[in-house]
């Protein structure tokens, strides 16, 4: 019987530093769900600028570290290896800064209405 | 203005070695839709079980390592940090052996029919 057919890899294999923009990777997804993986070098939102998701998300950080800000009551939380939160859809929050070297990667998962 | 509410942990925290059963905790869920933290300290599937699930799953190691085996050609998939893979729903699968300490810690997503 042949082998079954798995879509597989690693999240922290080919890290590449200094990238210009952050690299967003689908690895897999449907209607109303995607799973990607996001790897910052230091990129953070621009200035004035909130993500206004239609989508909810969850995030992890996995390696590296970064700070997240949210509209309502100014509130930061600074991420570290492990730590996750759940983002409900239209929670404004933009990315303060991320760690560049070595490379901040982050698991998301977005479900709903996808931007 | 109050800050905004957010569910929010760390993956890695209060792991505890030696542990009689697998330790899950869903972090978040929906209809159709959960997340969990699973924390293995040595279990393994009893022998001759298959996991045949309805849902999709999707599955990361962050710490430890783990084997898992799929039953349509016997094939195996060694688990390592940062290591994930898709299993969709009825993919026969087993969980062959996993690194007791320290813990071997896991992120799952379910989606569709849940179990």
């Amino acid at each position: 019987m042949p082998g079954v057919s798995l879509r597989h890899g690693n999240l922290l294999a080919g890290l590449r530093p200094g990238q210009p923009e952050e690299q967003i990777e689908a690895l897999v997804g449907g209607p109303g769900f995607r799973i990607e993986r996001i790897v910052s070098t230091g990129q953070a939102s621009p200035a004035g600028f909130w993500y206004d998701q239609p989508d909810d998300e969850f995030v992890v950080l996995l390696t590296g570290s970064a700070r997240l800000r949210f509209e309502q009551g100014d509130r930061v939380l600074d991420m570290k290896p492990g730590d996750w939160v759940e983002i409900p859809a239209h929670t404004r929050h933009r990315v303060e800064w991320t760690q560049a070297d070595p490379p901040t990667v982050w698991l998301a998962v977005h479900r709903g209405a996808m931007s």
